[in-house]
């Protein structure tokens, strides 16, 4: 049986090089946009095309790419669709699968196929270009994908509020959901993030805040600022301060802050181990104080955010990454955080996936005859188990 | 092998009855909505739940369920989902799939298993959920879905413009789409389809109008009239007239009028047989032409209308239920039908599925590789081949 090395980064931009018995392949020198025609909506787009190109090329167009997930300059769509990969607008504009409506791959052991196209609609065969979204390279390797782009939002402004306690901040989104708030984003952050990453926050952190709040409230102009006002009223409910943004500059100065927050809790201490587990949008409380409560069992530091809105927790456990006693103990409790997403009738992944480093998991949080099936479709497509051997699963 | 009779109807409200060496299964009965918290936005729900029941619960509580295929009174949950039904609002809210998180089945050969849950976000193992959503029974048995509502728009305004020409028409749509309107709604009329039905329409049919398309703007009560504004100025280029609806009352007519078109054709000579190709969104006037032209070839009157939005043509040849012969030519029509949505990149069903009537033409439309693929899925969840043998393939 091939082996992969965890992780599996190899630093190239694109190729097929055998390690360990096993071969990586990298699809970063597949580039090209095969096509775009910005007024059917629709792009042909390879594997290794960055998301920050498609979401510039559909901007440049007066369209809009929803997925966002983290490093957008470095992140290419193959691996967006492996994990079907989310970020904050997932909250109102979906996951990356959302907007897949095709995938060219290569399934074992080198065959070529393609599944839909640009179509809207299509129920003609199985949905197995969504079977391969999210299917971390288990079933074969995607090597383009046909994407449906959507009409861009004329505004979008940023709001963050913030609160005294966890279970403040988690009751402010529990209003904003249950008011049928039509917000894109819903994002916290929790006391510990806070914490580490704050002082860099363009907004002022008020004493005593224990937990954060962002909402981004788009649309039309004038709808955009209708819900913005809508959204610091509802967020304003028990918050010690509410701050939005409506200039640009601003506006982008607020999201270089979000999108450093992963940075800037890594730096506490050197290193991080990170997970990214999901639950039903009412056990939020639940798994941010769950998150708290085994890190301080095991000794660690530990703090979470991410996109309450979607109940996807990315929770952190600090570590020195020079310590292997530490990262033992971080791994133990990145354990107990997937078991007690599962206790809450979530699951261990809601946008990075499964992997290698949650090997054994999936049959803790899928019973008998729903791992039975997964493991089938596995055989079926990959019979001799080529590709990415272990993983999801 | 078992055999299920072609339709495969039985008047059964629920239950499971032996008919010529195979089973029918029906599940009327199952009526129950499980669970539904309106402030989480999700619903637990039997399979037999009508689509209206799941409509109405959801507006009674400020939410919204965008799928609405026709009949919205008797058609179930369980076949919205196992035909991955769309319905006008597809095209802003898309296909029933997209509103579900989760499936109960029953596998083959008799095994309960759930997929999914109440979650927004969940890639730990492949989407097993949306692998079932749109395979027709021949992987198993959905008993109860998991559905996400949205906040419900506060108005909805719909519009209808026509046309002198298919051709007209379809610039029309492009238009529409190419301006990145924002409408939920996205719909046609041909000329067949206008002879026999604009007599009932609420519009005055103007002389000489060979098509007509519909939009609908939604949104908060000042953003959906924006938009009506905005669909109106569109639709009006090359436009013989535009009518718009605003009063409650005036709404609900036209909405009538639209879900009887169906009826109002099959009423022309008795019959029709319908079929639901799709094709991407700039060959809409190829397959309309197509669907005219492959009628007169046959000696049979033909029309179309359905979704012009996601490129979903209900193509319908008229026939003499009781003559034979007729029934012969349709069916062959609807072959070449198929055929020519193949030829112009599209699918031979956008949201009715393949079932029995399209059997071989899967193979037609996904090359051997894509193919086999999908062979080998059914292969691996029912390895005996008992679930609705035959069809979609």
């Amino acid at each position: 049986m091939p082996v992969v090395p965890r992780g599996g980064g190899t630093g190239l931009a694109g190729g097929c090089v055998p390690v360990d018995g096993g071969v990586v392949v990298a699809t970063g020198r597949l580039t090209r946009v095969r096509s775009f025609e910005p007024s059917t909506w629709f792009m042909h787009a390879d594997a290794g095309v960055t998301t920050e190109t498609v979401q510039r090329l559909a901007r440049e167009n007066g369209l809009f790419f929803g997925p966002d997930p983290g490093a957008a300059e470095q992140s290419q769509l193959g691996g967006n669709i492996a994990t079907n990969a989310g970020g904050p607008h997932a909250f109102k504009y979906g996951v990356t699968g959302r907007w897949v409506t095709g995938v060219d791959v290569v399934l074992p052991p080198g065959e070529p196929a393609s599944f839909g196209g640009p179509l809207s609609k299509d129920v003609a065969g199985y949905d197995l270009t969504h079977l391969l979204v999210g299917s971390e390279g288990t079933l074969g390797i995607v090597t383009a994908a046909w994407l449906r782009l959507l009409p861009a939002p004329e505004a979008a402004y940023p709001v963050i509020a913030f609160y005294d306690s966890h279970a403040a901040g988690c009751a402010a989104i529990a209003l904003v959901v249950g008011s049928g708030l039509d917000v894109a984003v819903l994002e916290y952050l929790d006391r510990g993030t806070l914490a580490l990453s704050g002082a860099a926050c363009p907004a002022d952190v008020p004493a005593g805040a224990a937990f954060a709040v962002i909402a981004e409230a788009d649309g039309d102009a004038d709808g955009a600022l209708r819900r913005l006002r809508e959204a610091k009223d509802t967020l304003g409910h028990g918050a010690l301060t509410v701050r939005s943004y409506e200039a640009r500059s601003e506006i982008a100065s607020f999201w270089r802050w979000r999108d450093g927050v992963s940075t800037a809790v890594a730096a506490a201490r050197g290193g991080k181990v990170s997970e990214d587990v999901a639950v039903p949008r009412d056990r939020l409380l639940d798994i941010v104080e769950a998150s708290v409560d085994i890190g301080r069992r095991h000794g660690l530091e530990s703090c979470s955010w991410g996109h309450a809105g979607d109940g996807n927790v990315h929770a952190s456990f600090l570590v020195d990454p020079r310590v292997p006693e530490e990262l033992n103990r971080a791994e133990t409790a990145a354990g107990e955080l997937f078991a007690a997403a599962i206790a809450f009738g979530g699951t261990i992944s809601g946008e990075h996936g499964t992997g290698w480093v949650k090997r054994g998991f999936l049959s803790r949080q899928w019973p008998g005859p729903a791992f039975r099936a997964h493991e089938a479709v596995k055989r079926a497509l990959d019979p001799t188990n080529l590709m990415n051997p272990g993983k999801k699963r």
